[in-house]
């Protein structure tokens, strides 16, 4: 067995998001990940550990992709604190997550396999609340809006809206979607804080 | 074959929605449904005509089982128009659709199916936006609060909620899940019409 390299194992981690997003959490074997990989077969044995080491590291790698360059970063910062500055991030956020349909279904299904396994529903439970943590001590900043409930919700409206466009995409129009994350974001944050 | 019955069928269309939930929705078979409704091998292909009937089916019984009965509906309408009824309907709602656990996540299992097939995908959506439409006609009575915007918005939240609590119960306590609905009712339901 070659040692762990990570340009090597970029391939079937990616691969470990494609399957279950295109055939369920159920289709997510080694084997599957070594076809969609162009792997040898027993490659991605080689990679995890187990099937659960599978699905976390799937679900790791997504939160990984999804994560903002730092150019995007850097703009949002400069972009300023009010409530226009947090609506556009946030379509910005639901954008960038939309784009990476295969991202989000491959965790919805995560998720799913977390109802029957113990193991990916402690990863993923610890990844949901230390992003929702991270966000809400970040709007603590100085002149930030957003206490601590508007954090939390405005996790829930995007996160149902891209289900939404992903899986019933003529529900709302792409323009629709803007326009309540926007409103969303100017009825839930007030500025009591 | 004998004539249909809607006694008998039943324990099948329930059964596709037991199945799906356990077993994901690539588990879903007619003959996974007559083990599951403990019926004679066989007896699920007569009630449905093909596999995407069964998926349908199974999502128009959730919505089914899902509708309040006669008395909630009734002591909903005497609770009054404020916020404040609005908000203790919303609450009722989350808990009596994470209480069918089975049922939300069937929805959601033939959502991910529905991205792989075009009549799951349409019957669905019709569904969705029927009951979108439905609720926000009702809002436009006399004396309701809540605009589109906001019954739109209040459809995303619980909906998301309900994802965590069914798939990730450590994300939000119950007591905190309660208090992010009422919030959402009082932040996002403007008296301006």
């Amino acid at each position: 067995m070659v040692r762990r390299n990570e340009v090597r194992r970029a391939a079937p981690v990616d691969a470990a998001i494609e399957v279950p997003a295109r055939d369920g959490a159920r289709g997510l074997t080694f084997r599957a990940v070594d076809i969609e990989a162009a792997v040898p077969l027993g490659a991605a044995s080689d990679c995890f550990s187990s099937r659960d080491d599978l699905l976390t590291q799937a679900g790791a790698r997504v939160y990984e992709r999804l994560r903002p360059d730092e150019e995007t970063v850097a703009r949002q910062r400069a972009a300023g604190k009010d409530r226009e500055a947090y609506a556009g991030i946030m379509r910005e956020v639901v954008s960038r997550i939309a784009a990476f349909r295969t991202g989000h279904l491959a965790l919805l299904e995560l998720r799913l396999e977390a109802t029957r396994r113990p193991e990916p529903r402690t990863v993923l439970t610890e990844r949901v609340q230390a992003d929702v943590e991270a966000d809400v001590r970040h709007h603590e900043g100085p002149g930030l809006h957003g206490d601590a409930t508007a954090v939390k919700l405005l996790h829930l409206v995007p996160d149902w809206l891209i289900v939404d466009q992903l899986t019933l995409p003529d529900v709302f129009t792409p323009g629709e979607r803007d326009r309540l994350v926007t409103a969303a974001v100017e009825r839930i944050v007030t500025d009591e804080r």
